[in-house]
């Protein structure tokens, strides 16, 4: 592809400013009231609960924490997108990890895609008590 | 869970709808511009077009289709849901397989869920170019 989908340079931001700890960034890619998965079962809902998980987990990885996506295919229709990506995510002090991550994008009444729902860990929620 | 997600009801209808070849009852589940995955790197979309490839994969198995899912974990937020699933694929004339499937539920003005995206083959789209 020449030129990137417009969800594909968010993600990019986004991984970016996950990296550089630059939450106000990070929040302002998401819905008011998006879904993080946290863990599988454990869930952030809305922007201020989504920064203060953010925070939580650059703290546990001390800062080191390298989020970066290793392909990704875009279905779209309308105002709704569902991004399959190959997530990688490494530490300083952690195994660095693979995950199949899932993605669900809205398009706002400004024609801007912001993040719905956003599960890096893919069918690994299937993985606990639902 | 004593009572199940009405999007549980719904792919749980469409099931039965597809494994009785009952089209009309499985096409009123999609929104009008609904995605369709029908193998990765080819989609069907939009109502018409999603009927006429489940009529071809009906055909394709002859009549001995036979789709459930085994388990499936939803995250909701506003009008908009995703839902990951393990879902089983049988048939007479072919070898049963598992997928990780990824489907996008919109709900319409009317309160009522409609499948916006249908990739019953999950990251497996990645193995494709996009």
């Amino acid at each position: 592809m020449s030129e990137q989908h417009p969800i594909a340079r968010l993600i990019e931001a986004a991984d970016k400013a996950i990296n550089a700890e630059d939450f106000d960034t990070v929040v302002d890619l998401y819905t008011e009231d998006a879904v993080l998965v946290i863990k599988p079962g454990t869930h952030a809902v809305g922007k201020p609960a989504i920064r203060r998980a953010m925070e939580a987990i650059a703290a546990h990885f001390a800062g080191s924490l390298d989020v970066r996506q290793a392909g990704m295919t875009i279905l779209e229709t309308g105002d709704t997108a569902l991004v399959l990506a190959r997530t990688i995510v490494a530490a300083g002090n952690a195994p660095t990890v693979e995950r199949k991550a899932t993605y669900v994008f809205s398009k706002d009444r400004h024609g801007r895609w912001l993040c719905a729902i956003d599960n890096s860990y893919g069918h690994e929620v299937l993985d606990v008590g639902a």
